[in-house]
């Protein structure tokens, strides 16, 4: 039995309260996920039996998010092929500044296509996901469409004091 | 008549240098794009009418290049609801910090997936952009998989001090 | 008719809480304005509109606050050719570096005069735009001068433990 | 007599080969301007007079660079009401991050509308304070607009290899 | 009449919940200092008068704090040859990495000590600038080496779990 | 009467709280440590006592945390060939990058091997220490490879909602 | 047979001049090393099997050299227990700093002891896998404090203008 | 015998390029220094020698330059009332930001002035030690005030091109 197409992993349940944002923009879009804790440090075999077998399994992108040395994302898109989109997720320290060079600062030849630190990263690594599947599936893209104007149309012209 | 599938934009003549190594990797994985100088500052009237038009046209992936306040992907991607993967340029007096800070910072709703810095990151957006397009296009997707295991079997097993 | 000489527009409702500094500041030297949102990610239209008509609206200064990659600022200036300050909002992970980095570091061609970060760039933007409309105003210039003035006499000789 | 609308102040000679960029954009704009060495370190009697004669003298527009703990521009800002545009200059150690954090960061009360740093700044401060004064002449609004023209026909449609 | 031997003056009022561990130091320390709000800023004339006229007041070391763009002890010390001591205040946006760079970037001619982000800063200015007094001052640099003594005495041997 | 294999050193009682998860993550391996505060600045003398009689104590690897102007590991490094791995305590105003860098950018010729900033470079110097030991000590070296072990067990599947 | 007690190993060729300091300090301490590529990215598989088997065949220390998103340590230590010294190698744009975080930022429970960035880190993660094999080695212990020593010595009393 | 007034240490050969500006600034103004080298990590005896003995020598006040973790100035300090003067020296990875923060990061109750990264910071520490010498020498006052107008003087009015 396939997966669903996009999966979203993590290194660690304390990168939930971001990348849960992402699982909700997919629902929003219809867009169906599963999503597992996958540790690159502390469960590595983990991590290469789901690297190794995503896209066996039918999934077609990965959302990773991780954060301080975030190895995560990276050594996924060591082990397949498929389009790997990298979230940042905000450190103690060093508030994602760690989580954003060690998951962009790929070398030529694995990409991972890495969003902003944070809450902003997992929602627009959810919309990159189904921009990417939207390719091949015309409903996709118009719920995509759809989505982009009402967000255009929920933006007040005047600033309010009220809120 | 249809574009080629990938877009390659980029801010400058000055950013060429870098950005060709997204075409040569194209090249090499047989994957037809065009590239453009598309200055979100200095053209945006022709940055409006690309990214506006670029579905239409049948580009599948754009890829932006851009130093320094680096505007052109998020734009584009503002624009767009084609996947935009955006390259940072070295900048002069920053060394793309703000090239990169400027692209991958986006807000929730508009996604860039953002590559390295300069040169890795030009060639690891092509690789992303095939690798979406290898979604629905097994040929690529060979082709990509033996293009990853070329690259892993050129990596020798010792160092050497004759290079 | 005549819009008022200063717009102060910002990405979002978010922004207010920051920019309702450079408009109280406006107020309080009786230099008309108004306040509108507008987003370079979400309305782009809007940008479009707003940028390329403001000259012609009778508009002689705009200020612009966003953050994280903070495209408005420099967006709106390579569309017009009024002078633009840009206000770098603070924002989540980087505290505002973000978007200073994509404020300031506008290629030469598009000039967009930067403010510090947060609500300290927000007064100063609105007595930056004062000083200008004072070039050709000189009740204006007066009453900038003055409240220089007030400002000075403000400073207390002595810090006091009672604050 | 009156003294040419704009001026050019820095605090070093080796501020000139970036300064001078500003000099020439106004060249190119026929905007007349002087410039002048003023180090407020250095000279900071040199400094008070010209800061606080500038307006007096028809000064109109002031430009200001310097590098390092760049004072310069902050400090005719604290001392005149007309508008100061700021450049930091590229540093040996920081590459003009010092200058930028220190001519940006002015507290609420004291603007200083801040460029880029190093060349591109320089060419911007010109543009800005052209835009400044072009509000109140028709015939510099169409030079600037004239020349913000060119230079969007100025930018190629095809990146070239032969540059 | 003279003034006592350490000056401290800080740029806001703001400044003084940190400034005034340079105070307490130095009381602690039996040295008589006065202490004065005086802004580049707001107030550059105050400026001027207190830093021209210091040595012939008979202050010996100014300690001055400043955040943001700090210039006040860099503009102190352009105007005097006091030792001039320097602390950076911590700023909102940039925790005082800005205040930092401002103060202690200055360039070859025109010195300035600067001590650490913040309170510790203030507390060390204090103690250099006693350090500086206690060179002619025998009985200063006994309770300097007392002071010394008793903070070393006052470090616990082991950690402990009741603080 | 020797020491035990572990010393962990830090340079004052509000680096404790940070250090403790050290102690706790050395109490769970069994491995014996005694506990120090050791100030490079305040009690330099004793710092020179701990580092130079550290081995003939029979201590076999120090652990070092501190903040801010982190002096404390590089100089026992300096004093002993003992192995010292450094812990940066997040410091107030830089959050630990001033730790981390004072602690990490040793000269050639004197090492310590740093951690992470804060908790989780307290607990993993522990680790590292009894990695170490555990090279010659083979119960040491089951008891790591089960703490491992159960630290991957740890790790569920599924993000939870309810944490 | 048994592998050499250290195994210098590095995500690329590119990284031998920086490593090979590692090599020739081990050499220089007569201690036995092999030097291997080994890419976290490019060759995740040998990354594996070197990791997982590294205890196996008699390794004891890991030396662990990457640059930019810098993988490696990390991965490696995720999949062993011996100790494992990280050095992070220059980057192209952002100097090590990217490297640097990518090794040191690791999360609790996988320990990385990082060196300095660059040919400093690599002489010293040398010394440092030295002074671990010397805690049960006696000869190597008084090698290294010979070599210690030699090291003092050679520092000059007083600065050289011939050099 | 009694030792000059000013020491200028430095913690290696490779640091003179910069500190002999300290030196040439002291020779200018007529202060007798002694520069030597000093390690606190190569040779921390010697450090500890120079520290402890240097108020009884007839040293007044000590200039410590060093770069990377750069403990000499701060342990200096550690082992000395008298006043002083920390110079960052330029690192090759991170170009004197962790020579900046190792130095000027000090916690309260041990104080180290510190100067600018790299030359202007030698050539500022000399002058700062010769303001601290000058409060109890007159002459040197005044050669210090000659000093400072002849670069006042020096500060040409115009930018000239032929530089």
């Amino acid at each position: 039995m396939l997966k669903p197409p996009v999966a979203i992993v993590m290194g660690s349940q304390s990168d939930w309260p971001t990348m849960r944002l992402a699982a909700e923009t997919l629902e929003n879009l219809e867009v169906e996920y599963e999503a597992r804790i996958v540790s690159a440090h502390r469960t590595p075999e983990r991590m290469v039996d789901f690297a190794t077998n995503a896209r066996a399994e039918g999934i077609k992108v990965i959302i990773a998010g991780a954060g301080g040395a975030a190895h995560l994302p990276g050594m996924i898109a060591a082990m397949t092929t498929l389009p790997v989109f990298g979230v940042p997720v905000r450190s103690k320290a060093l508030s994602g500044m760690d989580s954003l060079y060690s998951i962009v600062q790929m070398p030529g030849g694995i990409p991972v296509g890495t969003l902003a630190i944070g809450e902003p990263g997992a929602i627009n690594a959810a919309l990159l996901a189904a921009s990417v599947l939207a390719l091949s599936d015309e409903d996709l893209a118009e719920r995509l469409e759809a989505h982009r104007d009402r967000q255009t149309q929920s933006v007040p012209q005047f600033p309010s004091d009220n809120e």
